[in-house]
């Protein structure tokens, strides 16, 4: 239980939803719940919602700043690498109340002077120009998951269809080898990149678990696929 | 005396040549005495040489990291938003030992990830393209220095003609007034924006002076004297 965790230190609970590496969405259920320990415990919370667009099986993301009793406690991050694919331009923003915001300024003055300016106006394209795209990387994106989440249970690397973002989290607990090993097996011998749990948490559960990430074409998610079997079959 | 500064809490000494805000670049016997105690106190020397290529009257900017005995303490700064006018663009590059560099990138990746990549392909276009246009902005430079710098010493606002940078640091004693004073009034009175001294330093020199940036053309430069006149005057 997050409430049992909370003690006088706390000063703010972090959250990323759509989640990396699960590739879970947080329920609106559970985001009243959590504004409901902020409110109480006068703690904010700091949200990365960087893959808000990319969410799956009719599912919504809801921003917990929209919660309009907690928006003076909420800071909300957001960016235009996966909806617009602009990974590189390295550009993003965050929402919170004003006065957080002015010292957010005045910090982020000091180490960055600003965001690039050149980036600051792609994203302006991006957010004026037409919206299509976004739906139609996001359906793209529900079929790739379809896909390599089938094929890994196919393998016995067990996973949920997870509601958003682009990864999935697997477990591996069947292929009797730790996460990290077949991450390096998968590196050398499919020359396929994936994530240890281990890399994202440090309890029990990491060893059991890798993180891959659906976000090349579908013919490339199919040889994947391929190529995971091989090693698998090879344990 | 810097020698007199260094305690067993000293870790390194940071410096920007040619200077902001005063301009000045140090010669190759300061650099080299600043290397001697760096050596002998087994410090780093952190640079900050983004104006290396605005350098007048024939000086040369020297880096003190290619003194080669100190190259393993050295950790020198670069960019390209002064050379290139690319301020925009917010790239630079650092160079030091490679032992300190990989502790670097593991500190930025997590930070930044990367450079804007966007940006990292204009910064190679500017560095592989022709370089006439570097030498042609300093010599505009090196023209509007004159010209501003003669037009404060013509109004009793006392400057060297500083050898680098494209800042005047100038000495407003005459005026009676302090620099904080001199800053408000220029810019209610005469829409041009100045920094006082007490900006960049809390010693008892600050408040007698006012630095200025002589980055716009030659005719707007002639106007800003004109308008700083007109303040002068009415002190």
């Amino acid at each position: 239980m997050i409430k049992d965790k909370i003690n006088s230190k706390t000063k703010a609970i972090i959250y990323i939803s759509p989640n990396c590496p699960t590739g879970s969405v947080f329920p609106e259920e559970d985001l009243k719940s959590l504004a409901e320990i902020a409110l109480e415990n006068e703690i904010f919370i700091i949200t990365d919602e960087i893959y808000e667009n990319l969410v799956y099986d009719g599912e919504k993301h809801i921003s917990i700043g929209s919660l309009s009793e907690l928006k003076d406690q909420t800071i909300s991050m957001f960016g235009f690498s996966k909806a617009y694919a602009m990974t590189g331009w390295r550009i993003g923003y965050l929402t919170a109340s004003g006065n957080l915001v002015k010292n957010f300024v005045e910090i982020h003055a000091q180490i960055a002077i600003c965001a690039n300016s050149v980036a600051q106006k792609a994203a302006l394209a991006a957010l004026t120009g037409p919206q299509e795209c976004v739906e139609k990387m996001r359906k793209e994106y529900e079929e790739r998951r379809n896909l390599f989440a089938r094929g890994l249970n196919d393998l016995n690397i067990r996973c949920q269809n997870p509601k958003g973002s682009f990864y999935v989290y697997a477990n591996i607990s069947e292929l009797g080898i730790s996460g990290l090993e077949f991450a390096k097996k998968l590196a050398e011998e499919a020359k396929i990149i994936s994530y240890p749990g281990t890399a994202f948490t440090t309890d029990e559960s990491g060893p059991s678990y890798i993180r891959f990430a659906y976000t090349k074409t579908q013919d490339r998610l199919k040889t994947a696929i391929e190529r995971i079997e091989t090693v698998v079959n090879k344990i």
